[in-house]
């Protein structure tokens, strides 16, 4: 990488996961619109024929007349011959498929556990990580033999277990997690100013927050815009909408299950005093009991939704048509801003910018209160090669003690991976919050974290044991 | 304070020390050219005439025509009348005069200890703070009991010992200190970056860095300038200049006591592989033994220069003559850039921007390996009402090393204006760097530490014993 | 104070709360036996005439001619009376009488909630603390004004946050808190060792364990025996008397609420591996859900009792009748070992032993993983004026995280005592184990919070308010 | 081993370095006068005459009538032999000979740097300690490999480095440095008890004493015997003997450069108020400057002496020849206690009894104020198969100063052990405490440096490197 009048050059970036048909495509978009970066992309997936279509959708975008960010994509053989040379690792995968997912989201319903998003915290979250620590294990290891220099930047979930692991195996690695849910409620922040003080046209960016928490429970104590503080406002606007939820026209709550009225998280906000920074649905998954989560009928009346597997199913049966198309060239990828962050982050890396974003970094005293080396969301300072944690104080205790529990189910999970014992297991689950406080019988509960490890039992190391 | 369409009205600042001849100007000369900021200062000192001419020379100044920010000047009464409502406190005082400052500077030769500033660490440095603690205790104590929520910002040396007892009296205080030496060395990078890569019109925002240490002994261990990593670079400028050190034109080394030719820094890089981002007379305090203030010759030979005092009585008498001429109005301050950042750190603090900076703040861990709770300089996040240190990693060992000692002298100090005994300033003086690793005998230190006592005394609480 | 020829002279107690029928006797029949200590005790109590009634029953003890320690008792008019020249301090007040207790435990069985005690851990333990925690306000000022350097021993429930609160008040205090419940499970391990090992006449000295928790849910990882690992040897022990439980023919698991068979202990084994160092009711008391304390049947079943009120109030008059029988000289107190570790403490902290106990003391690090400051229970040196606690090392994370729960029960207890909030009195309750894992509706809990509090109004101090 | 009936029979001891003619000899000594252990002694040592003088030494020992405690002795081919099954490792080797040690000690003098011991801190402890700890890795990963359960006892010098080798190979290590400097302080003060106090027949263990520091420079803080503080007592003694020292008739200071008058002791506590626990030419080689080391006249004058490698060559000349008579059964090792304290640890380790002592361990929190990790020296509770540590508290800052200096020092002999870069044994000469505060060149001193590594060069591991 060479950067020199305001451009980098030549920069090598590793796309593991690189056949995904979404992350990959927002990335490669994001790349061709910007003018400043170029260099050459190694795509890496299991899924090779997936990354050989990217390879030419990417190359595609590249050629278009209007793509500003020039880049050379290529398909890598294997993870060391993707990382050699990489100035940055992409990490992008999908641990196992639907069909795993279906067992992870679905299977828990059986005790009456229902779970909105099923990939980060609670039953489904942990038996995907079970899947996902081997593989990123096995990518820690690589980045550390062919890449040690490389920064690596993370979309994968659970992503507080994705970095975790990463740090365990190699722990001077120069990795962060990446994750949009933030974003989202710097923009429900940005509406709410404009609807409450009448501002107008405010961009996310201009909503300043202090972020701490961890990954999809994530908090903000402090808001403000162009110099106005918006914790106030944001109470306002709660009182105002609390009943009926906030429906942004643009997005709908029922349009999909990804959308949402805020009702929980505004919920959230008259118990804590702080704006919870994540969708609701993944809100509702680390609250104990099940008060958002009883049945989909209480989900509805929370006006969020249920992300089934069907339905992602449906999705990827529509995106898999679409990279038909794109690698046929019936339909070209819309060079617009897709609203993600990386490639801004990334130019700052490069040196070409200063920036503060939100960050999932091991714990090094940024969160006082919570353990040290824990992965934590804060803001962080990106700069020329380093990403450098910003002091977000303390959560307040009830908080401090629900992130506290579902660090310990993380602190299990990781044990589980490690050893391959089942009981540290059945210790995850009961430390997860969708679980802990409800009334399940022991009985029942370990034979669903039997049937759960079971179904997903092809992507376990051998060697892993009952006791 | 209000703050709407990008400006904030109705700031209400208190200047401590506001009859102050240098800071006070450019201060004011600041905020005059700001065009977001407006409101009204309350000027306290304890020269009540002094701080009445800067009403009048603050006053002509925001009737300038081409003055963009327009503010109210008054004087304040007591500290309780200019502190009551105030979104800022302003802290530039000068303890005692410069008849004190003398002793402080000069009675040490007689043991050849010599001082290029004797302010901040050393003999100077620690009688000047047993002189200005017992101020900064009762300014504390008056911001505790009359704005409490206030943001203060300290610019008084000795730096780290001035802001470490605003803590300790109020420790929920929301200060910070700020001082111009790491900008220069900005400044310094950006010449280097143009010399030697001949990159055009650097300017010094554009040259990142990691900021570590503590107040005057401050380092970068990592810097870059338009992405381009200048580490190698300047170690190849200091292999250039080295022997006949950097002289800047625009300020030439031998022209000002405040000047230096670099050497003293450039050895320090080629010894600790860190960039040493002080004032040559600053460093050169604050390294064991004689090396670089062995006598004047020796000072000379490194191109800096000893800053007397009889230099700085007679740069008074010049300002007071210009103090007259402005007051008659016979003369104006230029609406110039100074280059000090307050104002631009006052309008993040506003909201009205985001910028990260050095900044002298009790230590929560931004610098791994010193104490916690001990005063360090590191950059920081400014944003609304809000100063988040960034983490900065650990100091080399051995510059580790000389911090701590250091902050030992710092905490018998703390002792000694704590307790009034003798014996706490001996200590503080052994552990001193300029007075630690030489041949002195007990005897004469201690005769020294008396004597320099003595002549502060008139500025000591009552009730100090010598035991 | 005077200490010579191996005895200790003129030591002076102040005993807080000397009118009690239970603590004092104890102590007052052990000072009676120690023939190396003697001095003066000043009895305090705001029941001024049960200090008397042991005045004199104290002085009868002393005076029986086989009492090896003599002592003067005189009954204090005030606190400060009772602390002025003191060398220790002696805390056992009961917080309100047993009508307020009768609330406290049996309250919450109108939601399904068992109390086996109901004076440390849930609804019963936090309510009582909110009568306690403002008394120990006032002895921990007290202790400051007038004994600050006297050591402190305290015997009242909630132990953590009574130790708790006198550090919180004045942080300088000597003080510790005493509790024999870990000397039982001692107890229990040397009868293992007799069974099991064949050991003869063992006594609980001899057991020599590494002790871990917070009090009342303590916790051995080690314990040894004349050299022998008793670790498997509880295993063996536990296997053998699991399903009957173990019913010591002295103190049949039946005969008294006090007692038990066990059987709690014996499953907590079998779950983390550690041995459980209290009362089966205490223990039962802190895990989450209702597994041991379901209804009256399940803790039948169990083989441990229920501490109901009416036993104590029935007890208490017992008590009262023997006080009467005891001041008349019709009855005297026995001249035998009570079994209580007090006085030996006492005798080292005057510097005639070196002993190591087990203590309840604010967390300098001697637990990893637990909150610096909060009150944990390890082993300690005790040693003339000096208790130095032991490195205890960290429990399991599943244990940690049980305690860590129940600290944040204690912080919102903390809070509750000091702003008077009822919404804190709800959080507590709610982190605390016997009712976070339970399906309580909100406004059911929040009911029983208000009505427990409206019983025990009377203790607690003006200006609380609901919110 | 097993442990049966208040004897521990069939222990295995690795004794490393069991040609030893000093300490074998004593621990065989206190072996067989010990009832209550036997076993079997593997003697290993890189001079296999030497251990096997020692296995007939010892076995004579063993079968001696008067015998109390049973041992077989070995001579073992490899460490791995010796260590195979090993229940205690016993380490105690001379890292090179004395023709090496003499020019780690005298080099330096040409300096003018006198040292009185040389095998700690300063010139001489730093060369010894770059030819021990590569012989310290290699036992610490046997000891890993091969007996990774064993307790690890070390008495080789320099103590802080070779304990900090140990761990920082194998952190899992249940290693501690055992020391005896502290028991010659305790006698002190037991001597003064007996003449300021008339106390009678005190012993060494009646002196109950809190240990801070680091090994050689150890201090009291607190010390009681018989219940009587004798920090009142030793100030009084101290006052007494000032001037002259306190020459114990039984060791008079001028009879052995072993020997000293406490002057300096004495010195050290009138200057920072506690007592130092080690012979003052320890005590004297960790004061910065040449206060008590100017030259043989001023170490005269403080009536304590240099230990000059010529006197320990004779002396081992003597042993020798002692070793020839004892193996040829001419002589005998008398059966009389040694005053050392190995055994006691050993047998409560066998659990066996709980002792408190000093010892050397990393730091977990047991002094406030040092770095965690760092080697330091305080009370511990050795109980079954466990040594934990007991909190000290903080050192005063200046003696804090003083050891976080020789700690840096200790940090920089680390690195150059590591790394083998003579740069960083300038670095730990630097920070030494008799290198730091003189006037030496930077020429000199690295001539010293390069010289004095030339020396030792023959034990320093290959690939070692001069930049």
């Amino acid at each position: 990488m060479k950067v020199e009048n305001g451009k980098a050059t030549g920069i090598r970036i590793a796309y593991i996961g690189g056949g995904s048909r979404a992350w990959a495509w927002t990335f490669m978009r994001d790349l061709a619109m910007e003018p400043t970066l170029s260099g050459e992309i190694a795509l890496y997936d299991i899924d090779h024929q997936a990354a050989e279509n990217n390879r030419i959708i990417g190359t595609r975008l590249s050629l278009m007349p209007d793509a500003q960010g020039k880049w050379d994509y290529r398909v890598a053989q294997s993870l060391g011959d993707a990382l050699t040379g990489a100035d940055f690792v992409v990490i992008s995968i999908l641990p196992g498929t639907f069909d795993e997912m279906e067992h992870d989201v679905h299977m828990p319903e059986r005790l009456g556990i229902w779970q909105s998003v099923g990939d980060t915290a609670g039953p489904g979250g942990i038996i995907r990580a079970l899947r996902t620590i081997p593989m990123f294990r096995e990518i820690a290891e690589a980045i550390r033999d062919f890449a040690p220099e490389a920064i690596v930047i993370n979309y994968t979930n659970p992503m507080t277990l994705c970095v975790q692991t990463l740090y365990d195996v190699f722990p001077q690695i120069r990795a962060f997690g990446c994750c949009h849910e933030v974003f989202s409620t710097q923009e429900l922040l940005a509406k709410a100013a404009q609807e409450m003080l009448g501002m107008e046209k405010v961009c996310r960016d201009e909503v300043h927050v202090n972020v701490l928490g961890i990954n999809h429970f994530t908090w903000f104590d402090a808001a403000s815009c162009r110099g106005v503080d918006l914790m106030p406002v944001y109470r306002a606007f709660v009182d105002k909408h609390y009943d009926e939820g906030f429906d942004d026209p643009a997005k709908p709550w029922d349009a999909s299950p990804f959308n949402c009225a805020h009702r929980v998280k505004f919920d959230l906000f008259r118990r804590y005093g702080l704006i919870a920074a994540a969708g609701d649905r993944h809100l509702a998954e680390f609250m104990p009991g099940d008060e958002y989560l009883k049945d989909p009928e209480t989900v509805r009346a929370w006006k969020f939704g249920l992300t089934s597997v069907a339905h992602r199913k449906k999705d990827l049966e529509n995106r898999l048509a679409r990279s038909a198309r794109l690698v046929s060239g019936e339909e070209s990828l819309p060079l617009e801003p897709t609203g993600e962050e990386g490639i801004r982050l990334m130019r700052a890396l490069c040196g070409l910018d200063r920036v503060v974003s939100n960050v999932n970094l091991p714990n090094r005293g940024q969160i006082e209160g919570l353990p040290m080396g824990a992965v934590v969301e804060t803001n962080a300072v990106f700069s020329k090669g380093s990403i450098a944690p910003v002091f977000a104080g303390k959560l307040p205790v009830e908080l401090e003690g629900l992130v506290a529990d579902n660090l310990h189910s993380c602190f299990f999970v990781m044990c589980a991976a490690r050893d391959g014992c089942l009981e540290d297991v059945v210790r995850a689950f009961k430390w997860s919050p969708n679980v802990s406080a409800r009334n399940i019988s022991e009985a029942e509960l370990r034979r669903l974290v039997s049937d759960m490890v079971e179904a997903t039992r092809a992507y376990l190391p051998e060697g892993w044991y009952y006791r």
